[in-house]
């Protein structure tokens, strides 16, 4: 990492070259360095099919150089124009109504429609050629926010698609219609070719079929950006990078796989920043090593047409970068510079406002650039500490949950509200993909993933054997990779592996079933898993209500580690107490370190260099908050020394603490 | 009624050998005596088109019988094949916004496409033809839950048998013209070609037209039920049914009129037990002195991917099926036997799970079976008694409730909330349909029908001039056979024949309108008619509000019996008591007999011999509760006697009595 | 105005010659002098293409005339017959969706459709030729509610003429461009034929399209309505009008325009009354000095099949003819007279029942009879007098939030809260149309209009020049009539001409941030501009968060009066508060006299002839009220002097005072 970023989403296509110019000016002003551009732009520089002509680009790029701000160049697929869409309803994308997106918005054609991948390779081709070798451009964005308005398409091109990806899948109709039990409802395919996208039924589609078009199209989109990313890689050595977030309909795993580096879009509130920290934790690992971008935020609040978010509270914004930097973010960049004359963005917060004055958001964005300032040479010398704890992340276990709700589960926010027992106890942690290196951890969770690979409970085994400790469950391993059940035990290798019994998979809400653990009584709920009480520890009971005297936490040795298995969800207040319970315990059995206190809505993220370690402690709630450090500390940068005892942190500001030197 | 059935739904098709034979023997094992089978084969026994080998059924029927197990053999066609559906979207249903619904569900081919009827009637002449005579096959059920998850189909078949049938009903355009007021915003039609399916339009559709559409549906889908009969009966003798229940778009009436036992599936939950003996009560009386069949519940819980209900508590099974077979069931049968590997409803309850092992419900079902055996003596050697009390279900009525719900009335809900009422007096009641003979009841209810034709007021009021009590409304009788307003006064031919005089009709909710009746002073709401005072007795008069001084009950005596009209629909708990007044009041003028009390939750049935009447008494909610007898009475089996007074039954369990002998 | 209009909506077409004899007689009997008739009578008069009889008409109308009974003569075109409409789906309106409507409602073809055009200008021609002249017909009405059931269409004939409009308006492609900016997101349109209709899209379409297609909308309605108007008036002298109502899509500033009166239909139930004076003070000024009418309202209660509303309380419908009257009212009539045999509205309150008896409302209906002969003298020589406020209300503004509603704004919604301020202050207030004279006013309020346009700015200054005050805002002058941000300020020609400066425009929602003025502090929300201090009076200063020491309210001199910039909405009770503060605080200054002060629920109409001027006060809630004058007044007709004091208004009942003679 060289410098930290700081920038805005410019398009400078929308507005003419006098305003451009003082736009730039403008942002050399305040500091800002970065800018992202053209993710919108084909229509402006391929105003005919063929006719394309990027010197506008080239002269930008250069003028920002020259202005000392570098460009994130975004290829501008998410928008084909007009001559691409217009009388070709059959390039469109389709929804599972059977819809036909209209031209208009974004991401109205589909992305596996083969004339709109030529289209893509060209104008990619053109842009990476003419534009990938200026002194200006450090990195490209792929399009923008995959599947963020779309999710499945059910196009004719989607569906032959489709059975192309099954036949590859399955090889044989026969091995498909084992595999999904098609016998059930008559469902039998005798070909390919017969197989449906899964659109209007009277009742459900079988669950294969249901999750299968996910990871299909979750495959397809991977497809695409691959493609597009070896384009870009013939003419340019700058990374490429694609700006997800969680709610988009990706596989993020297999999408960043062959990129270079993360980034995310947040707009996340104040009340939502356990959401911030989840996204900054999960980025920050997808790539590991490799410094993540916060590609899109609000100065101060997004807006449509259709609605708003409440304003940031003055400051807010600062301790928003400051953690994000900190966090491992080499780039924290505005949604948007100039804000929107027309279309139906235009009450989207910015740093200038349609008419270039500053904005609600401008003088909290000149805080920003001070602290980035500050920082960075602390940040440049320092990188962020590996987590001892590792929660599993997983989008393909998103797609089950789509496909398989139970009642009512939504995948992100069932994880995040796991996820904030560990931030109320003030654990650093690290949020992973499943097939994240399980090195240099300590304890890992894999709480929600209803498919369970082979591959992924082995090298969770071999961990535990080293002395890992591994707490899988709830709603883990009970689902094959067909999504179907198993059909030698519940949990399927998982159960057998750990050497655990499961008697009964049922709901348990509404039941008043209570569990005990960790000395707490709890009512539990969702579909469980009930043990026997035989093999292993029985570390949580059934008490009182179905399965009485039964085990819904087991815990079992295995080599120089253990495994837990939680059967089932504490659900309440006494819920959440056994959760912080289970974590404790097993975060004290792993000796995991807690040095540091804080009072909540302060967070803290720790930071090594070759010799000590680093704390940025960020107040993000903007209430007098308290950190107590247990051991003299030192003050970095000032090099004060803060005998050990409490301080405050000051709304939305931070402290940097050399700890126990 | 040779014995008591126990048994469960049965899939072998989804299963290889070894575990279907697992699987019969431990059916055998616990005892229970049937199974239904086949009701979604259809692509197993003919994979392509007129490929068909029914050799397997034959051999798992047989099989079965070894071991015992009797079958009740099901038509397939509630799930068409692939190669029926493939690339025939004029061959699926279609739903009121006009989408064609695809394959891998079920009821996705439109029932009266004709292709489907020809290929339904092969399908299930090869059954009829190969299983008929097999001595393991007990009876018949017809394709499964007809219009369970479809209504109204609008697919240009349809279209043409719509025009067909309203040809046949109203013989010419200008007939129908008349009936339907179709001058009314220039909807003339001009020829029966002309007239729409009641799809999307800017407002709504003519009553006449949306309540024809659905009679329309309730005879085609008869129609369709017939026609399989009638191929069944040229082959085997074995009684022929079809599991129904309330909330499918159907007109029990005529669809059960053709068919040998009526059956219904219930998936009940414990809050709602008062559904479940509405059910037990309504299917009892379908078929007059024909045991009815229990042929779906859940052994724990019902679920799909989608959703899940809680489970059952411990020991709310056995009470189930005690009721059930006390009300007159003979088959009492579990969806399903194995939980499923596959498909959309791999989460719902089941006898063993889908690695064979038992299930949280599991304990439950050997429990019945105990009871099965403990009970079936009594149970074969007596019959229910036939109830005093009838009130009277309507899917007619149901229809006209769907076209013209006033404010957001839903039939079954409002008939089952008025029906709650007799529950919590602890009246014995039958509920029947509209055609059923009115010998043996004292007292007669008709709440909720708003076409009553005239054979149906000839019928009520021939029963009230012999003596009976016929209380009529609310919401009875104000609409004409087409779905229109009478024009010669508010009730048409009731109001007339009954003698009284309907001075308005309209709502009185939100308008602080209180009626009193029997000391009770309630708030009356409801499209409600208020009549006049001069003829007959004012039994309730309104006291403030709108029509202050005009009465809301009428009685008139009518030959040796007297007619009630209710009016308006008393509200609130003041207005429930009323309700209960009225019921207590005109109970005791027809001296029906009430001896045993019970606490609620406890539910009683009678049943008789032909020396005496004997009470089944369960505790269905499993509290404590308390049944009260003023005579002596005595313990079946046991011939312990009871001195009258109070006794306990336990949580869940029953009590056979032999009342005042 | 030479009298007073009572009567009823009459579809003699629809009953037999007796029915029509009786109900002809039986109006007569109790005094209704007109009936409205036809408006869906097309398939009755042409029932086959071409075959055109309106001999029934003219015996019909000849007849009432007969009997002292005058017609408003409607033409059919909102329910066009079957021949029109079968097998034609090109002709049918189609919504958003795609859905293409069905015959069986009303509007079901499109407006715009070509042929409907021609088969309206035929049918309207004959019926204006036929009737124009006959004594009994004294106006026209057009058509039946213009889109109150419908609003845009997406046909093809709409796509056709939204390109033509388009053109029209932009001349070239490149100025549309331009104008709407579609640069962004690559929407840039090469020609007019590819500009889509505003369907489905994965995100939202572009401001300015959705609007325009609103406005487009707005503008062929009233191209339909000019039209017809056109035919009639070659054949008829009597005055034009259309019975609108608030929330249909129309632009009632352009539809009235070319009509001869306005008129509305209103269902409002008691506890909307605030609704109903809105109205009333609405079409009031419509068409300045010319009486509207009230052309449909409930006796008691309005319903169809899916929904019904609560009958008025006895006494109320007399309230609210007195109340129309008083306001400006020349007719007010009820739909309907006779109770539907058929069809969707057979619940629908009306005068008489099906069956010709007197329905709940029937003798408020003769109350209303008496107060009309007995008002009518006092009415016909005083005219309602023009308030000294006036409120803005514009239909296009309505197009402008449906497109942008911010968080959830509905147009009549927000505005009807803002005008329920004048009404609990007891403020004699006008509301006017943008387009309206401003003479005579001395308070001009223009809240919730995004955009003003230049002209009306510039008259807006002209009459403050003259000594007017104008309070402007919340969420006026922001958009440009292109609906997008200006870019030259936040407010664009309004901030300029005003000389104020607005720093921001953002959410104050859910920030806490509070304002003062006039002495209270309230909470701020709302999308709202923040000012500078430095130009003009601060008469509300925020306080505390989002842009505290900055202005929301402004206070500008210009010429002998002022401008008031309301840049922010107060919220909760204290922002009501300050709301009526700032009214009141503008009141006083510019000497609106509030003599009379009434108890809630109790409205006043001043009115005047040429030597005095006159209150007529209605208690409208139906509890006591109490009315208060501080000088002598002398009760109309009775002149009965009453001294300065309180004085009681019976339930529901009025006062004609002369006051301060």
């Amino acid at each position: 990492m060289q410098k930290l970023y700081h920038g805005a989403a410019f398009y400078p296509e929308l507005w003419g070259t006098e305003i451009v110019e003082e736009d730039i000016l403008h942002m050399q002003k305040i500091g800002l360095n970065v800018v992202r551009i053209g993710e919108f732009i084909w229509s402006y520089i391929e105003p005919n099919k063929g006719e394309i002509d990027i010197s506008f680009l080239v002269d930008i790029i250069n003028r920002l150089k020259d202005h000392g701000i570098d460009t994130v160049m975004c290829t501008p697929t998410a928008t084909p124009p007009i001559w691409m869409s217009y009388q070709h309803p059959e390039r469109m994308h389709v929804d599972k109504e059977g819809t036909v997106m209209s031209h208009g918005a974004r991401q109205h054609i589909c992305t596996n429609n083969a004339y709109f991948r030529k289209r893509s390779a060209i104008i990619t081709e053109a842009l990476a050629e003419g534009l990938g070798k200026l002194p200006g451009i450090i990195g490209w964005q792929l399009d923008n926010e995959f599947k963020c308005h779309v999710g499945e398409c059910y196009c004719e091109t989607c569906k032959a698609e489709w059975h192309s990806f099954l036949k590859q899948k399955y090889q044989t109709i026969e091995q498909l219609n084992t595999a999904w039990g098609t016998q059930i409802w008559s469902q039998y395919y005798q070909s390919f070719e017969q197989i449906p996208q899964p659109t209007a039924t009277p009742f459900l589609h079988n669950a294969s079929l249901s999750t299968m078009y996910k990871l299909f199209t979750h495959e397809k989109i991977t497809e695409f950006a691959n493609e597009q990313a070896a384009i870009i890689r013939q003419y340019s050595d700058a990374p490429i990078t694609h700006n997800a977030t969680v709610f988009f309909d990706l596989n993020q795993s297999l999408l960043f796989e062959n990129l270079d580096f993360a980034s995310f879009d947040t707009y996340a509130v104040k009340e939502n920043i356990s959401s911030f920290f989840m996204l900054c934790d999960l980025y920050r690992n997808i790539k590991k090593d490799t410094p993540f971008w916060l590609m899109e935020t609000s100065t101060s609040f997004s807006a449509s047409l259709e609605r708003y978010a409440s304003p940031h509270p003055d400051g807010y914004l600062q301790a928003e970068a400051t953690y994000a930097y900190a966090a491992g973010a080499e780039g924290f960049c505005y949604w948007l510079w100039r804000q929107q004359r027309t279309g139906c963005e235009i009450t989207h917060g910015s740093v200038v406002s349609a008419w270039g004055q500053p904005t609600i958001g401008y003088t909290n964005v000149l805080e920003v650039e001070r602290i980035r300032k500050e920082l960075e040479p602390f940040l440049l010398s320092t990188k962020p500490m590996q987590a001892e704890v590792a929660v599993c992340y997983s989008d393909r276990a998103k797609a089950y949950f789509q496909t398989e709700p139970f009642n009512g589960i939504q995948y992100k926010q069932i994880v995040t509200s796991f996820y904030e027992r560990f931030i109320s106890l003030g654990i650093h942690r690290d949020l992973i993909m499943e097939q994240a290196d399980l090195d240099g951890y300590k304890l890992l969770f894999t709480p929600f993933i209803p498919y369970l690979s082979s591959e992924y409970i082995q090298r969770a085994i071999e961990f535990v054997e080293k002395g890992g400790i591994w707490i899988v469950g709830p709603l883990a391993g009970g689902r094959t990779i067909n999504h179907t059940n198993h059909t030698d035990c519940a949990l399927g290798e998982l159960e057998k592996q750990v050497g655990v019994h499961a008697l009964f998979t049922n709901p348990l809400d509404g039941t008043n079933t209570y569990g005990e653990a960790f000395g707490i009584t709890a009512e539990l709920g969702l579909w469980s898993t009930i043990f026997d009480t035989e093999n292993g520890e029985n570390i949580g009971l059934i008490k009182e209500g179905l399965g009485a005297g039964k085990a819904f936490i087991k815990e079992t040795k295995k080599g120089k580690g253990k495994i837990i298995m939680l059967g089932s969800l504490p659900v309440g207040q006494q819920g959440e107490k056994m959760i912080e319970a289970l974590i404790q315990h097993y975060v004290r059995q792993a000796a995991i370190k807690m040095e540091i206190k804080t009072t909540p809505g302060t967070a803290m993220i720790p930071r090594v260099d070759k010799d000590a370690s680093y704390y940025v402690i960020v107040n993000m709630d903007g209430k007098t908050s308290k950190v107590t450090f247990p051991k003299k500390s030192m003050v970095w940068k000032s090099n004060q020394i803060l005998e050990s005892g409490s301080y405050e942190i000051p709304a939305y500001s931070y402290r940097v603490i050399k700890y126990g030197f």
